[in-house]
């Protein structure tokens, strides 16, 4: 192969899920594509992480503007309740969870959850910021939105363990058989969970 | 979403088989690597077209050398033989053939099927460049390695009416019940065609 169309290859293969040959078919079809969508897509990722950050006080990705601090468009809206915090593992979860319109609050991302088989202990998650952003802001309750997981469900005791005080609510989103979901198929654990997290009708 | 990950996205969801969402894990994927690779791989997109165009003989990608002429590595190996010429539909087809090392002679890349319907008929087909080659360089066997679809027969019937003539053998790949596979699943023409193109034992 090319030695161009090579590096090419290595380097796309990086992406999640995708190997030698789904590459190679990303590859020729940009070279069948007119030059300019394979130069302003090359422009588009070069200046990725110059042009997004995460924000200081959330972690959410944010608009990087030179000379001011970057700020999400979150942690921006004067709307949201300073009261209300949501925990979440990675960013993703928290634009899941922004695409409900369902949060009145803000959010502040993890970045990893408990894994000790990984590596990942407590000293690794950053409580003392969670810590004191909960304490600057008067945050007073607290949704712990890491996923119904292993290391989700060991990240919410840790943090549990760690936030619990008077004045402080905290909460863990509900697990359960997901909407149109069929019980017959639902796996024991998640059954489990549904009839646990039952509510009065 | 912010502007540089809209943009970001509607750009990457212009590869075959992606759409926004594998667009987005891509990017989230790239956001939460180090800035190199993304660098990287935008240099490696941005200057693709610039490093890789086609071969000025069969069409082939090759390596664009400045102020020489684009030539792929095929058409500059002294060992292939120059009488013998497989035209191929495109470029991705060539790399199979080449994989299987089986081919001595060289190729031709037609770029496009006749296709009626989607406009492409005889006049779009580069047939006076083949023709050009084949005097020139004395092809004396023509391989017309088309797929074995509606659009990839109708070439090769049309290639055969155009080009057949006396010291120019023509012929066809094979088609048939691919290797390893089950005769009870294969489709009603592969079957009929591997039946057709049945060899003496």
């Amino acid at each position: 192969m090319l030695p161009a169309l090579k590096r090419a290859t290595l380097l796309l293969s990086r992406l999640p899920g995708v190997g030698e040959k789904t590459a190679q078919r990303y590859l020729f079809h940009l070279l069948a594509e007119r030059p300019e969508l394979c130069e302003e897509l090359g422009a588009a990722l070069s200046h990725l992480h110059e042009s997004v950050g995460p924000c200081v006080r959330c972690g959410n990705f944010a608009e990087i503007i030179p000379g001011a601090e970057t700020e999400c468009d979150v942690c921006q809206d004067p709307k949201r309740d300073p009261k209300l915090l949501c925990v979440v593992g990675k960013v993703q979860d928290l634009l899941a969870i922004e695409r409900t319109q369902a949060m009145r609050g803000r959010y502040f991302v993890l970045g990893k959850l408990l894994s000790p088989l990984d590596g990942v202990g407590p000293e690794s998650l950053p409580l003392p910021a969670l810590r004191r952003r909960i304490e600057v802001e008067g945050v007073e309750e607290l949704i712990v939105a890491t996923p119904p997981s292993v290391e989700g469900e060991a990240t919410a005791l840790f943090l549990k363990r760690e936030l619990d005080r008077e004045g402080l609510r905290l909460s863990r989103i509900a697990s359960g058989v997901p909407h149109g979901g069929d019980l017959e198929f639902a796996d024991p654990i998640t059954m489990g969970r549904a009839l646990e997290g039952r509510k009065n009708l």
